[in-house]
C-alpha cells in the first residue's frame, strides 16, 4: 500500500485525574473526537492519560493499571478510533505478568497496533513501574512510520536515534513534564526545556515530533503544558501551548519533508554521514566514573 | 590540583579570510587579547580560523594547512596564550602524513594540549579533508574538563554523548555554520538551528556549550554568526550573537552546575539513568534501509 505523503496530526493537552479511570476514559474519547473533527488522523494523548500520574501507593497504581489486550480504557479508545477512522497514541499504566509499566499504546480502528514501555523512569515512577526492556519499536502504519517515546526519554538522545535509524518519520511523545526540580520552568517566550528537547530530536534525526503534555497539579506535582509539534528541520510548527490551559494543536505534515531534511546538502545525508566507527560503544561505556 | 569551580569563558565571532594565513594569525592573536582583557581564561575561536573556509582547490587547502606541532599560526596563538595566561580552542587546517584534517587545537601557555579532528565532514569539506578517526577526546585542564566538537558534528548526538560520558564539563565548538541549503536560516528571535543544536547538547548531557561561529561570505557561502554560550540545564547564557556583526561573548561559568544539573531529581541522575541495554548497538546499526 503506498503511504500517503500528507497526514494531519493532533496533540491533546488536558488534565487526566489520578485514579479516575472511568472519567479519564471518557475524557480521552472526547478529545479523540474533538481532534478527529479538526481533521486529524493521528492523535496523541498525554502520558498515563488512562490513569493519572501521581500515585500515592502501589495499591493505587495497581488499581489504575490494565493489560494492553482487552483493558477497559484502551477498548473504549479503540472504539473511538473505529468510530472516527483515526489512530491514537495514548499513555496508560500497563499491568503484565512481569510487572507494571509506564506504557504508550498505538491504537487503530482495528485494535492495538503496538505498545512501547518507557525505558527511562523519572523520580517516583521508579517506585511504581518496571523499566521497559523492549527497546524502541517503529510501527509501520498506512499513514507513516511512527515511533513512540515517553516524557523523560527525550533527554536520552540514544532513544530517538534508534527510532530514526529504524526508519521513523514521526516520533509521538505522550508526556507529563514536571515543573518541580527545575530552577527555571519556562523562558521568556514560554518554552519549557522539554520543547527544546523535542526540537533536538527533530533536528538531530530529521523526524516530525509531536509531544502531548498534560496540565494541572496532582499531590504537589505540577505539570507544565507546552505541548508542541516540530518539523523535521527542527523548526517549531505549532506550539508550545500555554502552561495551564487545555489545548488542541493540529498540523498538516508532509512526510516527504522528513526524507528531504536528511539530504542536508547535495553532498550530505545526516543519517548516512554518521560515523559509528568513532562513536566507541555507546552501549558499553560505563558511567561509573561520573560525578 | 583542585579544579577551580568558576571560570570565565569567551567566544569570538569574526571573519577570517580564506588563504590569508598571516592576517588570520594576527586577527586571532588580537581576539585572544581582547577576550583575555575581558577576563576570559578559556577562549574559543571559529572553525578554520587559521585558514579560512571555502577553498577553491586542493592546492589552496594544502597551502593553508600546517602541522599541529610547530605550525606558524598555532605557534603565534600559543605565544598569545602565554602572554595572557589563557587557554584557547581554535580551528585550523591540519597537515599530517596521513592527510589533511579539519581540526581544532586546544592551546595553553605551554603549548598544544591536544587536537580534535572533525569526524563529520560537511559538503565540500569532503573534497579537502579526511574524516577524523581519533574519536572525541576530553582534555583535563586545570580549569576544567574540555571536549571539542566542530560545526556539523553538533547534528550527531553520539559525539557530544561520548564527550559527556568521558567526563566533559564544557564542550567548545569552533564552527562555520552555513546559511546555504537552509529553507529557513533564523527564526523570529534570531536563533539559527545551530543554536538549538547547542541547547540540545547542553540539556541532553548537562554540559556547558560554547560555540564560536564566523561571519561574512566566502565564494558564495554565507556564514550565520549566532555564536552562543549555553548552560548545563540547557538555557542560553549569552547570545545568540547577531548574524553579520563581530561579537565577543563572555560568561562566568560555575562548573559545579554541570554536576548539579545531572541530578535532575533526588532520584534521577541523567547519565546514570541511561539504559545502554536497550539502545541496541548504535555503533552497529546499518542505515542502509534509510531513504
Amino acid at each position: 500500500v503506498p503511504r500517503p505523503s500528507r497526514i494531519t496530526l493532533a496533540v491533546c493537552q488536558y488534565a487526566p485525574q489520578v485514579g479516575e479511570l472511568e472519567s479519564n476514559a471518557a475524557l480521552g474519547s472526547e478529545w479523540i473526537g474533538r481532534a478527529a473533527a479538526a481533521g486529524a488522523n493521528l492523535i496523541v494523548l498525554p502520558e498515563l492519560a488512562a490513569s493519572g500520574y501521581v500515585f500515592a501507593s502501589s495499591e493505587e497504581a495497581e488499581r489504575s493499571s490494565q493489560p494492553a489486550a482487552g483493558g477497559p480504557t484502551l477498548t473504549r479508545w479503540i472504539e473511538a478510533c473505529h468510530r472516527d477512522g483515526v489512530w491514537v497514541v495514548a499513555g496508560f499504566a500497563e499491568s503484565t505478568p512481569r510487572g507494571r509499566f509506564n506504557s504508550a499504546a498505538l491504537l487503530g480502528p482495528d485494535g492495538v497496533v503496538g505498545v512501547y514501555r518507557k525505558a527511562h523512569l523519572f523520580f517516583d515512577e521508579k517506585s511504581y513501574f518496571e523499566p521497559g526492556e523492549g527497546g524502541f519499536p517503529v510501527f509501520d502504519l498506512p499513514l507513516g512510520r511512527v515511533g513512540l517515546l515517553i516524557c523523560y526519554d527525550v533527554w536520552f538522545p540514544e532513544a530517538a536515534r534508534v527510532l530514526a535509524l529504524a526508519g521513523a518519520d514521526i516520533v509521538c511523545i505522550p508526556t507529563n513534564w514536571v515543573a518541580n526540580f527545575r530552577r527555571q520552568v519556562l523562558d521568556e517566550r514560554g518554552w519549557t526545556m522539554g520543547n527544546y528537547a523535542c526540537v533536538a530530536i527533530a533536528t538531530q534525526n530529521q523526524v516530525f515530533v509531536a509531544a502531548a503534555d498534560r496540565i494541572g497539579t496532582e499531590r504537589g506535582i505540577e505539570f507544565v503544558g507546552c505541548s508542541c509539534i516540530v518539523g523535521p528541520d527542527g523548526w517549531m510548527l505549532t506550539g508550545p501551548a500555554a502552561r495551564s490551559d487545555e489545548a488542541l494543536l493540529v498540523a498538516d505534515l508532509d512526510l516527504g519533508r522528513a526524507v528531504a531534511a536528511r539530504q542536508r546538502t547535495p553532498r550530505n545525508h545526516t543519517l548516512l554521514d554518521r560515523r559509528p566507527a568513532v562513536y566507541g560503544s555507546l552501549s558499553a561505556i560505563s558511567p561509573a566514573a561520573q560525578d
